[in-house]
């Protein structure tokens, strides 16, 4: 075990160094939407948000991991936010989502894994939070454990995922620049044809309107036409669902946390949610028969926490009106946009399990496409 | 009331007239998407599928309609179409939802109106199906009634539409060429700041992947950042949401209807529907709080229609297989996509109460962007 | 139409001195539940909210009428309550439930009358609301309206409910006891094989667990197996579903209202409508296929009312915590039950079109069996 | 771990010899509801499906265990169910819903255990399915596991479950009569204050209305007011809910399986579940904030099984009509009323964990009371 544990904190900083060498899609001028990004243009730059990535890339069929998003830095058991599950297409696993509907909160870390690990992941969640200092008397623990099918280029029936390296990824999450591409839960996944993985985005409205941040983390696994920025980059580069060569390629899923530190409740966090897939598919995602498309929402302001026990028999918050949610809306349609390019643009290519190889987004090309179509100016 | 009738022909004569002037976006070379259109391009290219439109244009003040759809030619009490409903965004005041969503049937005409005369539609397709021949005992009906706000350019406070105009939009359906823009239910509506109206459009899977067609009918009255084939025309024209003069202009709805001959159950025609949704998301659509947008999907295939009485006890069906329905949401996707933009550049500037005017998109301006963006090649 | 509003009133009168002469279920010493009922035993003990009827006796077919509750005193479009619905089983014509649902509240009178007059109601409760003082600017108005088929004993086909009709009921609307039985839109509904109608009922909290106060108002015309507190009346009596003349008897429809003082938010409002099919479970219903049994719940606690339009981005707001529900969701399944046992016990036997005639429930003989069993203790 | 599987089956023939000992509620002469049961009253009675135990009593605080049904005796997830799930009250954990949602199916063995061991159940029964013969290649597996809280009995933190007891139960998984009581995952379970557990029954419509057979099986966890064949047992031993001491013993949770050898699709077997929880009601449960209330619903009839994969794009099913549909609701309502009832006559006074003792339900004085209300007629 321990061995493992240096063997993934080499790979670990393995995979940041190679992710250094690939440029996020802003940095090579694009500019999705018509909102400003936040600070790190990551999920992060929502108050207290935090990312933990456990990456599992050993001998040659091995490529996977768990993404871990803490919602704030206290105990979320003891202090739960407000939050929604939207399901765009429900082929998949997505443990936890009928609590979170009923009581409209989330009280764990949020973990995403490979389709066969669910199980690991909530047993690790279950484990860390019942470990957890202030919670010796809980008996009851919603998981909630996402994930998408990274069994091309992973051995995925081998389950090489353990508690421990779940765990890893929740305590090993930060706040700051969040690491993209190949790495944790997107080790080993693919879309579009192309090499994608873990990415993230944000935004951040204007003062009139609230000023609020809202925040997107994505695992790419699906299929389609891709676009980027509204350039047709599959055809283009003759890469697209009904053309290429990896079968069914149009299936895989795509996982979808969207943050915000506005004060909304979990109606309005379920809206949010809902319009993630919108903007999954300005990136010519058709949520296909056998994706698991699904959104997890939350808010993290810290004024509309749930305190798990409470004196009070009622909780005073002050909620947004359901009239400003629109610019929240485009927000959450943005950065989910641009995190799902964000993956391919990080995105290393792979070999994996099989000799499999998944080509990485040819950066090069589709700068050069961009650049045609006046996706970018420069 | 026969002066009306005399009236509304002739400006159905006018309305058609000028329709004729504005071309559809593949008139002007644009290609939506990698799926080839039907014939007509319209949601008529599904067999049996009728489309009929009362234009109520009046005075300096009335500018409302009627659209009905009659997914086949005969009694659709009698033989009912599977069917389901997915709400995009709820503000708005769609009849009918409930019984589609637990039968899994819709048993009459679809008819899409404005926001106030939504009784008056549901009144008249009631009476109109209790008078229908074989329909003497019918006792229950479950009209599926839609609506658009068109109340800025149209006194939709005087709730000009009669029972009759929506009896008349029924029996005038027919197959073929469907009238676009300004007509119907179009009459008065706005979408992205121009003037919006009914567009349609199809798509035909090759013969290997079952060779079905997907037709799709949109009321368009909605807003967000206009993209046209993936183009910014909205933020290259200066008019998008967060920008405009028009107040609150994301708000609107999109009522959508996907029609297809595919022999699909209600469960997968309402995994058709959502796809809708990503469709309009392509144009640049936000969905925003005041949005009522509803998707209302049918399969016109004569096979799996449901008898309103039977001797047997069970029915016989041969549905398509969950694994066959990816071609199916993509072409659901790129024939909204289409709809919403035909809708855009068939309607005309249109003159309404209160001297408001809405401008119809610039054509020649748009066409210019997209030469740039390489969005049609000629 | 003068002529018509006098008979209207003189059935109205006929109608109470008639339900005067039958006793409510636990005037025969019935308690049903552990909870205690408040002041009048309805849906009017919750502070504010009004209820009206206009009942339709004309000649030998007609037997409809409209029921109207409205939720507070002042302009509901205004100050919005809010609001959730739930679908006990979707074969029913309810109108406006999808903007009841994204927006968490209702902003109109409820209204409830007969199936093919849904479109008459929500033409009336639009007029109605769009000619309210203060509603001078509104375009858009979402009227609730539900039904249930009275068309055994009703000219159902003839639709004789006017808009006039509708209004009447809503501006006669009042708090203190209500009329039950065949009053209002219950003029002419059938429940278990006997004669239904209007019924309802109230629950109050203990002051440790709120105090708060649950109003049920339900309209019934369902069918199953009547148990009356446990006890199995149908089978006692041999009428019940499977056994008894009535074709299809175990079909039909019930509305159920619930209302309530607790400040409670949309998604504990939609926990509450579902607990009203528990209710109605415990009654012997079964919520057969062609049953349209739909729950709609509101607040009318002053606290947590939605205003139209705000200065402020945010509503601050005290709601209950979820550990507080279960003594709510309690109350909601007794108030119902009780509300439908009511509705038989104040129906009187009623002939109608075509000499149908549907018996009262046989009290004496009820009372009887009740005894037996020990439910009545006298 | 070979020393507990001895203490295992010890105790499980000790839970067996126990169970005996207690008779069904029929066999006291209780007849709930109008429909016959088949000839074991029992899930089991639905052709091809099979129940299996794990039950896990180890020293003082052990007390919980796992329960499977298989859907079929031959391989799930290459031949699927049918299938749908009802969220009562989503306080729970249960795993795989959305999946079931999308595609209308089960592809695996149902298993049921405690709350914190729902991610080892999931474990399990991926493992298992990889492993059958025919699905070398299988790479996403859908498990569906649900869950309640014996924490008050079982030293649930402790987490006792293994991968080999949850295989253990799916392999020991027979036909034939069902084990009840405190067994497998009801060995630790508290109901309306007495000791609850596992309970089944069934219901076989008339051969005139299909001769269909349907069958639940529950793991009963929950309060309220009970009643037993609508007497008001609770009340008359003054255990109920707002009047007991096990503090919020309203809480807990229910976890229902509904199975049918009906031809029935997804939807209608939605709508069958959704008619579990009146049966529950009947019982006096109230689905409390704090219950996970859970209903999966399937078809084991054979000619609607889903293969995996298919050389035909369609396939051809004869599904019985929503016209036939309302007796098989009424037997599924009383099926699951009694199949609670009989997890409450079975199971038997149980002392766990730090000397918590739940006493079963105290029969004589049941039987005399049901016999004073006349329930049982001897």
């Amino acid at each position: 075990m321990r061995f493992i544990l240096i063997l993934l904190l080499m790979t670990g900083m393995l995979s940041q160094a190679q992710s250094q060498e690939r440029k996020r899609a802003r940095d090579h001028g694009l500019q999705i939407g018509v909102l400003p990004p936040g600070k790190h243009n990551a999920i992060t730059d929502v108050a207290g948000v935090q990312v933990g990535h456990t990456t599992l890339i050993q001998g040659a069929g091995i490529r996977t991991g768990v993404t871990a998003i803490v919602p704030h830095t206290g105990n979320v058991f003891q202090s739960k936010v407000p939050a929604a599950v939207y399901v765009g297409n429900g082929f998949g696993k997505l443990a936890g989502t009928t609590q979170v509907q009923e009581l409209g909160n989330i009280e764990s870390p949020l973990v995403l894994t490979n389709t066969l690990s669910v199980g690991t992941g909530l047993n690790a969640v279950v484990g860390y939070t019942l470990a957890q200092s202030g919670n010796e008397e809980v008996r009851s623990v919603n998981a909630v454990v996402g994930e998408t099918n990274d069994g091309y280029l992973n051995d995925i029936r081998g389950r090489h995922i353990t508690e421990a390296h779940v765990v890893e990824a929740i305590k090993q999450a930060k706040s700051g620049a969040v690491a993209e591409g190949n790495v944790g839960a997107g080790t080993g996944t693919v879309c579009f044809g192309f090499k994608g993985g873990i990415g993230t985005s944000s935004r951040v409205l204007p003062e009139s309107l609230g000023g609020y941040t809202v925040g997107v983390l994505v695992q790419t696994n699906f299929g389609g036409v891709l676009q980027i920025d509204g350039v047709p980059i599959g055809e283009e580069l003759n890469q697209y669902y009904f053309r290429q060569q990896i079968k069914d390629s149009a299936d895989g899923s795509c996982m979808i946390v969207v943050a915000t530190d506005a004060p909304v409740d979990a109606r309005n966090l379920e809206r949010m949610a809902k319009r993630a897939m919108m903007g999954l598919a300005k990136t010519g995602g058709i949520a296909s028969n056998g994706s698991g498309d699904y959104v997890i929402a939350f808010s993290a302001n810290p004024t509309v926490r749930i305190p798990y026990t409470s004196a009070e028999k009622t909780q005073t918050v002050s909620y947004l009106r359901n009239d400003e949610m629109s610019p929240l809306f485009m927000a959450v349609i943005e950065a989910t946009e641009e995190a799902i390019i964000n993956s391919l643009f990080k995105a290393e290519t792979m070999e994996g399990q099989h000799q499999h190889v998944v080509e990485a987004l040819p950066v090069d090309k589709v700068i050069k496409i961009l650049k045609k179509h006046h996706a970018i100016k420069r």
